[in-house]
This record gives structure tokens, C-alpha cells and sequence, in this order.
């Protein structure tokens, strides 16, 4: 990829001089970002990772707090606005090093380490949340954490044996929604237990979502990619429904299932 | 994984003479399958590789042509009565030489080599389709096949520039919906303009699937992962549609934008 260079005066100063002080990544640090890879160390550490351009330009819109972040001359002249307005301060690197430090096999923007935010509790009262129990791909929680950014479902709530959402694949494949969605790991049975608002359970002898009158509020639950929702929690369910299927496949996968499921209830609840 | 053989004595003969005779798949053998991860390696041998249970219980019920068949005693334990069915022989494996010859990292079922079967030429003067303008990622294929099976759409065209549907990666993902999905390699312009059927392109500027009164008949058609549907083709549209958005996400995965118009289009169209 080619680019021209082209700032104004008054920004060569920060850029450059940190690009000379410091050219590449010092091998303790990509040490430190590899073992973030790993939920032991992201939990030990309080930091997770992120990679890739548009990951990394929706961290830079966000308030979360990055800790490092190391930016491609590339990355740095193609979004010199964001990053003046992020007023984070940055290392330059390049493609070798960023492949190095991180899980990408090609990288041209940047990687950053991020702290991982407290989060408000979660308050069942009222408002649309979504619930996993045991979702176990972590492609699977970045795309259910995209499709809930798009329609609008702020709050996840996974079983504490689900996949962690700061695990580099979920990010990834979350295209910068990561920053808007807040995942919960709670026991989902006793938090359910205790709402005040109804809970839809997909599962496959459901009523079709097409002819669910969904209610102001709501959970909606979701089971694991193969075993579907646990027994212990099918008690918990008030309204099974279910996706009404035209053809021969026996099941869709659990982020598809959330896409469907998340499109019905906005068709009434605007 | 444990199991106890359990035959009945009309069967033990098959099973067990096939499994002592040849133990293990011939090196030129596990070479030969290895190529057809490669497409220029199938379109010349005009065969594909299938592994998993799930995929390979399904190609086992299909009518496809298997040219060789491997299968741990495992899962010719646990399926006696499909594999007994379906006539096909086979030999036993065990998962080293599986993963050897393979591309799954675990495999404790088996690998066939399926003859890639003729399509009949695609006639759009009535039905449904899915239109496909260069989706790149084998992944994503394999999961609109999967909700193609799930919606009852049984023919998908996608441009001679799109990912190969007999790619690993693809027949992993669709779960076995690849036996009965057939997906056609086309110029999409020039077929898309002898249809006599209304062309719906999902688009960001569209009009929302919500509100759309969906014909009898129709041709779906989705852009690439990152471009969308490429110029020339944006021609052949004749009804712009979307995904209505409530969150912030700019956008949808390719493969679940499929599902969610899928969804409503079988809500008018059952």
C-alpha cells in the first residue's frame, strides 16, 4: 500500500519524534502482548489486545484506556484526524513486528493493549438483553457481539463457561463494536431467577418467531453450538420460541440464530 | 472416546475383514487428498475432500459419488446401520492418519473423496436465489449454505471470482447442507439480465426488508465482505433493500445478512 505523507506543520513534530525514539517493538513487550492471548494472563494483567484497522480506529473513538499502542507509518498517515482527536500517544512500527507481537498473520495498522473496564452491573428490570449459555467459538461471540451493536442490544450476558470476550479471535471478529457492547459472565440461572422481565429461550420445539409477540422487555437465551440450552436453565425459559425453517438443514449456527432472533424483536419493539 | 462393539453376526464380517485387510491410508493416497485442499487440484481431479461426522453422515445419506472413503472404528461403530445403508465401502483409519491426511486439526470420524457432481445449467425464470458478487472468506460460504438448506433456497450463484465452494473450509461449514445445495460459478451480470424475476440487492441505502413486499419470485443478491456489490452489478438491481440498523455497528457479515433476508423474504413467501 502507498501513501503520501501530507501533514501539516504543526503535527510533524509528535509524530516523527516518536517514530525516530523508538522504532520497533522491544522484545519484553512482545513477550508481554503474546501471553495476552492467553485468558489467564488478560486476567492476571487486567489488559487485552487489539489489532487490525478498523478495531483499532473504534478503539481510538472510544473512552476505553490503552496502556500501548503501536501504530504503521501507514495507519499513521492514513488516519492522522482520529488519532489527534484521540490524543493517545503511540510507538511506530512496522508489518514484521506487529505479525511478531500479535495473533494476525498480516497486520498493516497497529496493535494495542487495552485495559479491560470495569463494568456497571447488570440490571435485569427491564430493557433487551441477550444470553448465552456456554457459547464456546470465539468467532461465534465477535460476530454475536457486531450483531448486537447493530440492533441496538447493548448488554450480553454469558454463562461464566463461555468463551471470554477479550480472547483475539472474539475482537477480531467483532469489527470494532467491542467498545459499545458490554459482556457480563454471570451464573445466568440465579441472575434469570431473579429478573422481573420475561425470558425467551431458542430451542427447537419452540413457537415460530414469526408469530411471537414480543413484550416491551426481555432476555433472550441462547445454548451452546451443539448441545443447545442446558437443563438446568430450560426451567428458566417463559416463551420458547423458535426460528421456523423452510428447508432440510437440522440447525443454524448460534450467531446466525441471534441475527434472526434480534431482527424479530426489532420489527415490534422499535 | 469409548464404545462397545456391538454387532449383529451378518455384520461382522464386513466391518472387520475391510479393517485388518488395510489399516491405513497408502502415502500416494494421504498426497493425493492433501492436493485437493488446492483448487487447481480439484478442478483436475474433479473431486473434493469431506471430513467430520455430521458432514460425512450426510454425504453417506446423499446420492454424491464417493471415490474413497476412510473411517475410524469409531464412528463405524456408532454408525453401523447409515454406513449399511448407504452401501458404500470403505476402509478403517484411525485419527493420526486422519489429521494426517486431512485439513481438521482433531478428526475422529473420517475423510472421503467425493466426485464434484454436474450441475444442471441454473434456469432464473421462476424461484428463489441467492446471488453471491465475490464473497471471499471459504467460511462465510459454507455458512449460507447452511441457511440456504435451513430457508429452503436450493441454488446459489455465486461469481467466477468468489471462493470455491469445495474449499476444506467451506464443506466444514455447512454441516452437510453442501449434498443438497448446488452452487453454480457465473458472469451474474450477464445471467442476471435473461432473468424475468425481480433482482433484490442488499445494499446500505436500501429500503428496509421490513417493509418490503416480497414477490413470488426473486434473486437475492449480496456484495463482497468489505466492497459490497461492485459497480457494474449495481445495474441489474431492481429493488434496493436493507437490514435496518438501532445500534451503532456499521455493518452486518455477509453470511448473516443472508439469514436475516432469508428470514423475511420466508415470512411472505412460505
Amino acid at each position: 500500500m502507498s501513501y503520501r505523507l501530507n501533514f501539516r506543520p504543526d503535527e510533524i513534530n509528535r509524530i516523527f519524534v516518536v517514530s525516530k525514539t523508538n522504532w520497533m517493538i522491544t522484545n519484553k513487550d512482545v513477550k508481554f502482548i503474546k501471553s495476552l492471548q492467553l485468558k489467564k494472563y488478560r486476567n492476571r494483567e487486567n489488559a487485552f489486545v487489539v489489532e487490525g484497522e478498523k478495531n483499532l480506529l473504534e478503539l481510538l473513538k472510544s473512552n476505553l484506556e490503552i496502556s500501548q499502542l503501536y501504530l504503521t507509518e501507514n495507519f499513521q498517515a492514513k488516519h492522522e484526524y482520529i488519532l489527534k482527536m484521540s490524543l493517545s500517544s503511540f510507538e511506530s512500527t512496522n508489518e514484521k513486528e506487529l505479525v511478531k507481537a500479535g495473533s494476525y498473520q498480516t497486520n498493516q495498522a497497529g496493535i494495542a493493549v487495552v485495559v479491560i473496564p470495569k463494568l456497571p452491573p447488570v440490571n435485569l428490570q427491564h430493557g433487551l438483553f441477550l444470553a448465552f449459555d456456554n457459547v464456546q467459538d470465539p468467532g461465534n461471540l465477535g460476530t454475536i457481539i457486531r450483531i448486537a451493536d447493530w440492533y441496538g442490544f447493548k448488554e450480553i450476558i454469558c454463562s461464566k463457561d463461555s468463551v471470554d470476550a477479550y480472547n483475539p479471535k472474539t475482537i477480531s471478529a467483532t469489527m470494532g463494536s467491542f467498545t459499545r457492547i458490554n459482556v457480563h459472565y454471570e451464573n445466568i440461572g440465579s441472575l434469570i431467577s431473579q429478573a422481573k422481565i420475561p425470558v425467551y429461550g431458542a430451542v427447537l420445539d419452540g413457537a415460530s418467531i414469526h408469530e411471537t409477540p414480543f413484550k416491551e422487555h426481555g432476555i433472550f437465551l441462547f445454548g451452546n453450538e451443539s448441545q443447545g440450552i442446558s437443563d438446568p436453565l430450560q426451567a428458566s425459559i417463559n416463551y420458547k420460541i423458535k426460528i421456523p425453517g423452510y428447508g432440510q438443514a437440522e440447525s443454524l449456527n448460534v450467531a446466525i440464530a441471534t441475527a434472526v432472533v434480534c431482527d424479530n424483536v426489532r420489527r415490534i419493539l422499535r
